[in-house]
């Protein structure tokens, strides 16, 4: 691959060296011929849960650091994990950081890039598949649609303290088409009791897409109305969609996850 | 990559099938793996301008098919590219749609997969690396960052009749923390005056990367005050990014590009 990659140039076995990367929405076939590279020729990956096993499976050279913000119930702060990635690096270790989705989307990876010009150490940014676009796909709605929405938002549902952010719900409701957030299926009741009070119609559609595009993806579809209670079905990770896009997903279902007796799924639209 | 794959029960070679495939931003390297495949198993590619011809290349046996928007300075009306890919999977063969960036952000493919549901033929959805994320990540800015940016959204430049499309601009000025415009140079001007207009800060950061991924990338910098004049040597495609993230371009920037004479990239705060 490496004739097909601008980066050819950057010889990473010289010094320490840490790419960030996207790991994608956890189809590995989402993964970027660019991030299995890094996966090649990393000595050590640095991982969360976010990011698919199955790519683990590229690196069977490397060092595996589990950094997964669930591993054993304890948080690993960020900042054990900045000083994870500089202290491999500085020890001239080539670094693969796989992170789940996209680095730049609700990744951390822009702190995690600070923390790497502060120690002098130089890095890659390495973009993958966002779920916040994939897991919609994956469940047969694009996110924009031209003559239905001709802008979207990605919003992260908890901040640090797993709180509900603080949002203007009024622009979110009124000023963009389509709405996806992300972490925020624990906060579900509250985003959706905010913007029906903003005027949201409470018929505008919504979907919850549990594991976007693994083989356990689950989809549920209702309106501002009706999704809370539909939802109790649904775990994290998932992602909520609202706006009218979502009312495709009736027509342009293609994806058939392989979860046994998971009846969403059945309809097949595409195939009529 | 086969085994990589949760797809890998479609045999698409029993009856025509169409991929509707996210090339990605520009560098080759953010392809992904399944679009790899995807471009392997064609027997038609149908392409436009904003695909990468580095990828044509992995689809040797295939027919080509240039649908681009340019070609000639003529447009080919997308109703006529929904029936060359019709035409062309009811004759039984395997096509792959390339898309530059995304199929579903701002990339058609919806209205693709609806005119192919339409017609009963069987597809998949390939999501790529979306230039609205990978741009500003080649450019050094995390369209999302803690305690700066919790929202991001993509927004359209202009619409079908390449007219500015209606927006609520006090929504996109106060209610997103980072504004993505996409094919929105052309209008630049209107872009800054309406969001000055609506009461946005004339301080907000605001970066125009041109080309962005690819060896010839371009990235000026400036604020809603600035970026105006700044901008003139700006060509597209192009895209826009305003918010505090933007500032972060002096801190992260760590591509490299080729292009000779390109001043903009030679400080390389991150090889400090």
């Amino acid at each position: 691959m490496q004739k097909n990659s601008y980066h050819s140039n950057v010889d990473p076995a010289r010094a320490g060296f840490v790419y960030l990367v996207g790991a994608g929405p956890g189809d590995p076939g989402l993964l970027t011929l660019r991030g299995l590279e890094c996966l090649q020729r990393a000595e050590v990956v640095v991982f969360d849960r976010l990011a698919s096993s199955d790519l683990l499976a590229f690196a069977p050279q490397a060092s595996l650091i589990d950094v997964g913000k669930e591993s054993g119930h304890h948080a690993i702060p960020q900042e054990q994990i900045n000083a994870i990635l500089v202290a491999q690096a500085s020890s001239g270790k080539v670094v693969t950081r796989l992170k789940g989705g996209d680095p730049f989307v609700f990744g951390r990876g822009g702190e995690e890039a600070l923390a790497l010009v502060k120690a002098g150490i130089p890095f890659e940014i390495v973009p993958g598949v966002t779920s916040a676009i994939a897991a919609p796909a994956y469940a047969g709605i694009p996110v924009t649609q031209r003559g239905m929405a001709c802008s979207v938002a990605f919003i992260t549902g908890h901040n640090a303290g797993n709180k509900p952010v603080e949002l203007n719900w009024q622009a979110l409701a009124h000023g963009i088409d389509t709405l996806v957030f992300l972490m925020g299926v624990q906060n579900l009741a509250h985003i959706v009791a905010e913007l029906l009070e903003a005027g949201k119609a409470p018929d505008t559609p919504v979907a919850l897409v549990e594991q976007g595009t693994l083989p356990m993806q689950k989809v549920v579809t209702g309106t501002l109305a009706t999704i809370v209670e539909k939802a109790r079905e649904i775990k994290p990770p998932a992602i909520i969609v609202a706006g009218k896009v979502v009312a495709l997903h009736h027509h342009l279902e293609w994806f058939k996850p392989l979860r046994e007796g998971n009846s969403v799924h059945e309809d097949g639209m595409n195939q009529k």
